[in-house]
């Protein structure tokens, strides 16, 4: 156990050092985060398919529990439970497009972990950064609970639980629990918990921060204890589920699955589901009860309880949905939080865009129009009001715009063409138009994957570090 | 599934110009033997413990279902369902004792299979090749069901069902079904099935041979079928209890198991079989309503039905044992058969001798006494008297003797000696002596071992082949 000791205060020591002018020290936070003897229990696995680079190094690392997919190397890190997606790496010969650059890809692009200590986090590497096309890298950086690292290169840094970076890259900065950040590239920032911020420089700039007291009854994170709230309760309630799927090595669908579509073997179906033509169900979601209509997705640790997604639905990594009924095309953004009653479901109108780190609680049944925006905090009627605007409304915006907590300054139809077009990259990156033939995606191309599944040294020094693995073609 | 039939291919032609002075074509033989739909399914696993030589190497190969602990490395060859045990592999620095000779072993040994193609196959690595220290090497040969390659480097042979090769040295040769061979080291010799010849130049000479037709009702071998016969109707009727094994991830011992002892978490055990102190019981072994006294061991792939085995028992690779009592000390060799009824046990004495590759299968009850060697088909009294001799009569023999079908030449003593060695360095190397601190050996090494799973690609040209796959410290 020792080696593993040494390997979690060197990570902490450099995550330290990285952070000494925000003047954060992040051991209290971390220090009772660990389950030492629990990580030498777990198995970590990585898929093989002929259609993922395969190329991967652990060395001098803990994985425990932790997934990979696609090319990726991991040195002097922990990994507890994260998933490591690597099935969007750029390859060699390919071309990036950024403003009027055209920049050609002279390697094969790898995910590339060094010193860095994730729980549970998701890394997705859908990166954008032109100055590093090749690499995408996670250096000396500690992320916490359920958080996600999506696109984003980081060093230095610390995520709080539930928080996000997307499409940023990122140096020496502290993200606060359930914030949402995606600002291209930000440097030496402490930033609060609960902040929602997207900015596009020259184009438009939307903050929105929660109201602290009712956010942490959803998540609260302090020293010394591990994170708190409904956030944490929910998923904790659902974890026994997971352990029967992590426990056989292999395990066939449970419901029928189109031949269009993909149902992972670590994703837990409970009874009448449905899956839908081109659905991708991603390893860690949870379906209870729901029916996934045609290009629906479920990404990695969503849960999807008692609903129905009419189709082309995009549920992001993290996000909750329960009791409610979504129309056609509609988008709920990362670790969102929708819930219904079972006698006051929510509703949500076709083609509405529900932003990343959106909590929708309900007492009453709730209605959100179709073609609308929502963020933040929406309880009732009135906050729903408060809390959303028509598209339509946003594209005509110009300047600067105010609503209840939220400030937006530039152009709103830029804003709204971002998202959507993102939206529709999603949909066709997961395979959401596969014609029989064309568009194949994930939902196709994940369909047959072997796992590998591996574990550390059981006892002695290196007890709990795994041994330096490569896997090469 | 095109590269893996190319694979095939390559090894069967390796093999056959090895063999070609012998006349020998392995194809019609080897031919409808794989099922190749098959290989893609399973998972091969690797043991990590800080106690075995970690460096596994496995490059265009395919490992169906096999098992790895130590240094091992695989090149172009199909292991399906075979156990490779390295954990008895010489160490740099260690000195070999071979006749006069102290030979310093200069580089840790590794075990490397090459072109080879073994289908359930045992092979450990406990070798004695004075020419060979660093490796022990398995080239372009084919070996088929349950043969043992124990202690015997191998190169352009083919070995039978059942078969086994013992501390000899082997170039291009055949061995038929169910025969045994220790001969130190063998050079372009085609041996029929049942062939039992155990050799130390200038020391001794045991030679024996089933009769023919009687070894076919319990192992038959040719062109164009599976190997048919008693043999494997057994192992095939057991071997849906060994899936539930296999498809779970991690499984708890059914029985209580001393801390002194270990049992494979891939062993099969079945109700009311107690396991006693220092007992080995190995991967793939079989047992059911057994008690194993005291230091006995249950080496791989053997099966011990509604017996007793009193302590410091040896039950080698692939034996079965089968409504007996057997004393204290008694060992029984590779793949020997013994089988009483329920209403006619076999019994067998202290510190007798059951030869590899004995078949005893009786209809009424039959009483070995203390002290004596058995080899050979015994079905009844009379052909008990005619295949044993008491080990006191044997350490007086000196010069030529016969007795049935069995020829002995040489020094008796020695002969005896050799065994009763054998035997010791078994019980040692498996811990049978451990006394709490001392006399440490698989027992105590092999309890606490993380196994690491891996699949081939799922599909696409390279579907059924694995990845190359590199593991070290």
């Amino acid at each position: 156990m020792k080696a593993l000791e040494n390997l979690f205060d060197r990570i902490v020591q450099r995550v330290n050092i990285n952070l000494r002018e925000l003047e954060f020290d992040v051991n209290p936070l971390v220090k009772d985060l660990v389950p030492f003897k629990q990580l030498v229990k777990f198995y970590a696995f990585y898929g093989i398919t002929p259609h993922h680079l395969l190329d991967f190094q652990f060395k001098h690392s803990n994985l425990a529990g932790s997934y990979f997919l696609g090319k990726c190397s991991v040195t002097n890190s922990m990994l507890y439970k994260s998933d490591i997606r690597g099935d969007e790496l750029k390859k060699k010969g390919d071309v990036f497009r950024y403003q009027d650059f055209e920049i050609p890809v002279s390697a094969d692009e790898g995910i590339e972990i060094e010193d860095s200590f994730l729980i549970k986090t998701l890394v997705h590497n859908f990166s954008h950064d032109p100055e590093t096309l090749e690499k995408f890298s996670i250096n000396s950086t500690i992320s916490t609970h359920y958080a996600n690292i999506h696109g984003s290169p980081t060093d230095g840094s610390f995520l709080g639980p539930f928080s996000t970076v997307d499409l940023t890259t990122m140096n020496d900065c502290v993200i606060g629990a359930y914030s949402y950040i995606q600002a291209g590239e930000i440097n030496h920032l402490n930033i609060g918990p609960g902040t929602i911020w997207i900015r596009s420089p020259e184009n438009f700039n939307f903050f929105y921060r929660y109201p602290q007291q009712k956010l942490s009854h959803y998540i609260h994170f302090s020293a010394g204890q591990w994170p708190q709230g409904l956030f944490i309760d929910f998923v904790e309630d659902r974890k026994q589920a997971f352990q029967r799927i992590f426990n056989r090595v292999d395990i066939g669908p449970s419901v029928p699955v189109p031949s269009s579509a993909s149902l992972d073997r670590f994703a837990v179906i409970k009874p009448k589901t449905r899956i839908g033509e081109n659905v991708l169900v991603s390893q860690r979601a949870f379906l209870q009860n729901t029916h996934m209509g045609k290009g629906a997705n479920a990404q990695e640790h969503c849960y999807i309880i008692n609903s129905r997604l009419k189709g082309f639905n995009v549920t992001a990594h993290g996000a909750k949905i329960i009791e409610a009924d979504l129309g056609q095309n509609v988008f709920v953004g990362f670790n969102s939080f929708l819930r219904g009653r079972p006698d006051c479901r929510l509703t949500i109108g076709d083609d509405s865009i529900v932003m990343p780190h959106t909590i929708i609680d309900i007492i009453k049944p709730l209605r959100i129009p179709a073609g609308h925006m929502v963020w933040g905090l929406i309880t009732n009627g009135d906050e729903l009001e408060a809390n959303s605007i028509p598209l339509s409304a946003l594209s005509k915006i110009n300047g600067s715009f105010t609503k209840g907590n939220m400030l937006f300054e530039g152009n709103g139809n830029s804003f709204k063409a971002a998202f959507q077009e993102r939206i529709q990259h999603i949909l066709e990156a997961n395979g959401a138009f596969y014609d029989g033939s064309q568009c194949e995606g994930h939902a196709q191309k994940n369909q047959n994957i072997s796992f590998n599944m591996i574990q550390p040294y059981p006892e002695g020094k290196l007890e709990g570090v795994y041994p330096t693995i490569r896997i090469q073609p």
